[in-house]
């Protein structure tokens, strides 16, 4: 179970939202459900995730409403689903290839180019994380709980691979880590912004710039590099 | 007439849009017009431009339908209107103001400081050019477009006040203002997306640090400023 499974179940339990409905457990229920949460995902990248409704996702696939209501109990629950599923395809492209990298500057570049290309895909799609922030960042409710936990499981990932840069010694003892991760946030959603609204060119470079700035600023040159002791 | 109005009446002309009715010129006629104006914006801010219509928008002001046209001539002469009058108020609330400071770094600081306070208060009320550039990133039309003119125009301030930094050799002279408005834009994002959405304590203190960072990065020592020869 990833820790976004977790962080759903957990939210899920305490604001007594009834589990997924799970009618459909054969082969053919689950792809029959894998292939509307696409259409789902699809939809809710492009228009937003309140623009979904199981009516209108039924309309889409060409299934009667009940047919959907099979599969997810409520719009809320798909809602839900698409979040966990976004979040698992992010962790797939984004997260777990970097892991191949050794930890340090290394998996931190890998972890900051994969995100850029993520993005650079969903220049055209949209991305759940940044319009989802728009939609709600003034609502309350289960649905922004496990986005905002999308997020912050994501941030702290980030946020260890840039402690790691501190405790190998490969960026300064004095680094904040969470400042760090700002600027970084900053650049992509600068990114976004530029090339997906004001369709500026160059905005990729300027990501890229960005960061090799960051990684000046913070970093010791190779010669001085002790690593930190490290906590028992 | 300000840049901005310059803006809109060219797009006006390009999209052939109805000029905006005006056959409300008296004191009172203008005075309802800025009222209805103001609740759409405060609307507009909160639930996005595309939530706009004549007909909330008269439910909410008390108005019949045909009075609320009367002013503005349809939705999407309204939609221009709030775009037009947020860009007026962020440039008397951020812009203006900063030009009382000298050109070059204390100019910059000013930009900057306002944008923060502008974007604070934000935090609450909704943005619009954030908000903006998730509804209309990828529809294309003359509100899209005039929403794009109105950040253009400000991020050419802002690179403006970044070049004369430059100028006055404050500032290193291999300095590229398109990319220090690129993250300096990332830190007002980042801000908005922490504070607004995440809802992450500390984020006004990492989008100041996160611009003195930027300031040691290409500020040139006092002791070694020579302001850099100006072209004829």
């Amino acid at each position: 179970m990833s820790f976004m499974q977790a962080a759903l179940g957990q939210l899920r339990a305490e604001t007594k939202l009834p589990a997924p409905a799970l009618q459909h457990t054969s082969a053919k229920g689950l792809q029959t459900r894998a292939l509307i949460l696409d259409e789902a995902l699809r939809l809710a990248m492009r228009h937003g995730l309140e623009s979904l409704s199981i009516g209108g996702l039924a309309a889409v696939v060409g299934m009667s409403k009940s047919g959907v209501f099979a599969h997810f109990g409520s719009r809320e629950d798909l809602q839900l689903s698409v979040i966990a599923e976004y979040h698992r395809r992010f962790e797939q492209e984004v997260f777990f290839p970097a892991l191949a990298q050794p930890r340090g500057m290394a998996r931190l570049r890998a972890l900051f180019g994969n995100w850029m290309q993520r993005t650079a895909v969903e220049l055209d799609s949209g991305c759940i994380h940044i319009s989802g922030a728009v939609e709600f960042d003034d609502k309350d409710g289960v649905v922004r709980e496990a986005l905002v936990a999308s997020v912050q499981i994501w941030h702290a990932a980030l946020q260890r691979a840039i402690a790691q840069c501190v405790e190998l010694g490969e960026w300064r003892a004095d680094v904040d880590a969470q400042q760090v991760l700002f600027e970084i946030l900053g650049l992509i959603l600068s990114l976004h912004h530029e090339a997906r609204f004001m369709r500026t060119p160059g905005a990729w470079r300027r990501a890229q710039n960005g960061f090799e700035g960051i990684v000046q600023r913070y970093a010791v040159p190779p010669a001085q590099q002790v690593p930190a002791p490290q906590s028992a």
